[in-house]
């Protein structure tokens, strides 16, 4: 790459998307803050939304659009700065109207414009500004590395840098390209349904059905997306959308492990990239909980360790304080025999049945612990079941930017 | 009042218990780290204790010489500066010999003894520094308003002041007097069973047989320390005792509102004093939550807002951002009607059918959130469910205090 401005090589850019992003006026900085993807022709798509009771406008029009089109995309329509989330009536006027502008701008059904908002909740969004600027954003749209570039950054709200991750896979002698692109540092604790706060887009050129694609995606986000959280705050805007444009001329069908695990890796990069980028962040840490009674076990315990504020503030002084671990662990709701549990830091033995270890050595540990990134793998000794999860510390620099937010 | 030092007037302590505070040396500040409350006769016990699946050692004891003693306490013998737990057999070992040396020291049975712990988890506690303690705390017990004050200021750990309450009834023309003391200032989410961070206790001069206090605090420990939270991380250690000396010669049993309602006053009193010295805190929240289905979803409704980083941070900043409050009772897990939702900050309506109220005012819900205490009101719509939640906001203070515990 000679260019800065590119976040990917101009050959991993699957086929059949134009991309582009333009600044409406949204965001108070001037950054741009309307990103767009228009497909070539009608895209296969499948879509995941956040489990939050209170969804977001663009989430209840999307729903519907998804439904009528049969799971056909043309055009995506994201603003930054403003959710349009317990907005109203207004709020879906609002997202009506730039959907019905975008299909005229860019000549397709309006029901296949999926729109997505990010950004403060309860504020009017003002869907005449983002109307007068897709002339602009039509005359730019190119598919191009430089333009998916700019997508990626239009989307970002506090995030400090964008995420992308691109995979490929050989599929019946022909190459499929994977490609994506998200946002989300704060308000990050997904749960899509079947089980995110980020907005997720990633495209392929493979040949696919949406009920395929939908297969899929419910996989990879599991492992992914619903792997991970920085504050445990289920966002009302969450959004996963996969879209395959049917360029590279090879068909996926169900159950082709290659383009299942080079999904997963996009999916997993993307998710991994939205921790190291949480809000006022200094450790990332890898759950590995093992020996549970079930995967749901240790994912719940998982999750329980993830959410303490005293458990992520210990990490944040790098302190091996491990009685926070053992604390959460018990009110996790899961059925464990204290006795049992063991816990590493790394290589580090730190509790052995339940008790401090006799290897425990503070100074080591605590030396492991200033690590940007470590793991922590706790034995449960009730079964089989295990997760992986990623997660963040608590930090001051986490409550300044969360105290000063709209005010 | 003459006495600085005393938290409590004369008069108000309940006869028929004699207080100690000593320095025994777990503290590395050289305070007061070893409290006891010594019963004249055997006092009638009720108790209840976290819901935490990691109980430290003092827990297991004080079940068994629960059953043991039928509910007779003569000694109450809390440590604090290690919390003994995740401390194994050894840690149990060390709760015994404490007990087993009060015992002897105070002319008991052991299984009369009632030992606490609250501190450090993890690090074994040592219980001959305890036992070597142990006459000086014979020597300074006393019944008088001065050795209860010592008592209360020797249980704390993180806390900045100690925490006691008063209350009298008239029964039967008698005046039965309650007087309790509490700690807790982190790790507070508490979840006693049956349905607490902190360790309360309680004393009454009532003449009441322990079924009947069980009946009594179970009540009493659900609207107070059961009604708030700080961090929302349930402690291994939690217990909230309540003795009865039957030296007032008023007999109480079930059902008497006078003792109800001044148990429940003096309970309701720490566990707020409990939340206002809450780690870091600069904000105390009432939340209201009416308009639920049921009691039930209220109350969950009011521990996810609790427990949001979002929501407290805005608190911390006096940031009227109520979208983040929307996202919670979302994704409380609650069955909700997000059209249905109003939200009142004081007398300040924000959110009407779940969007920017037509009144809202920013500059002036910012200068209502600026209070140190103020109120919200959350009305859903469902039912009749309703509760009232204590709580506070999370600061960059609350984190350098959990950065920097233990290392």
């Amino acid at each position: 790459m000679t260019n800065d401005n590119l976040l990917l090589s101009a050959d991993a850019l699957p086929g059949g998307f134009q991309f582009a992003a333009v600044t409406a006026g949204i965001k108070a900085s001037g950054k741009p803050d309307f990103a767009l993807v228009i497909a070539e022709a009608p895209a296969s798509a499948a879509a995941l939304y956040t489990a939050n009771r209170v969804q977001a406008a663009p989430l209840v029009v999307d729903r519907e659009h998804m439904a009528r089109s049969g799971g056909r995309v043309r055009v995506v329509a994201v603003n930054s700065g403003n959710a349009n989330c317990a907005t109203g009536e207004a709020g879906l006027r609002a997202a009506r109207e730039v959907c019905s502008a975008a299909a005229a701008t860019f000549g397709c059904e309006e029901h296949e414009v999926f729109p997505s908002s990010t950004g403060i909740i309860g504020v009017p969004l003002p869907a005449e500004i983002l109307v007068r600027a897709l002339p602009a954003a039509r005359e730019q749209a190119q598919a191009t590395a430089e333009q998916f570039s700019a997508f990626a950054r239009a989307i970002l709200t506090t995030d400090t840098k964008p995420k992308v991750a691109t995979a490929t896979c050989t599929i019946g002698g022909k190459t499929v390209r994977i490609a994506g692109a998200c946002k989300g540092a704060g308000m990050i604790g997904p749960q899509l349904v079947p089980h995110a706060t980020m907005l997720a887009y990633v495209f392929t050129d493979a040949v696919m059905e949406p009920a395929v694609l939908d297969g899929y995606l419910r996989g990879a986000v599991e492992q992914s997306f619903n792997s991970v959280s920085i504050d445990g705050d289920t966002s009302t805007n969450d959004t996963v959308l996969l879209l395959a444009s049917s360029t590279a001329d090879a068909r996926v069908e169900a159950g082709v492990e290659a383009f299942g695990a080079a999904l997963n890796a996009v999916c997993l990069s993307l998710a991994k990239q939205i921790v190291d980028d949480g809000e006022g962040v200094t450790h990332v840490v890898e759950l590995q909980i093992e020996g549970a009674a079930s995967d749901a076990d240790a994912r719940a315990i998982a999750k329980t360790i993830a959410h303490s504020p005293l458990v992520k503030t210990a990490w944040a002084g790098n302190d091996p304080n491990w009685g926070r671990l053992m604390a959460a662990i018990g009110y996790s709701g899961v059925a464990i025999v204290p006795e049992k549990v063991g816990i590493w830091f790394g290589e580090h033995e730190i509790c052995r049945y339940g008790g401090r270890s006799p290897l425990y050595d503070e100074a080591a540990a605590h030396a492991y612990l200033k690590q940007r990134e470590f793991s922590i793998r706790i034995v449960l000794g009730m079964g089989d079941g295990k997760c992986r999860f990623w997660t963040t510390d608590l930090t001051s620099e986490y409550v300044h930017i969360n105290a000063d937010y709209s005010t």
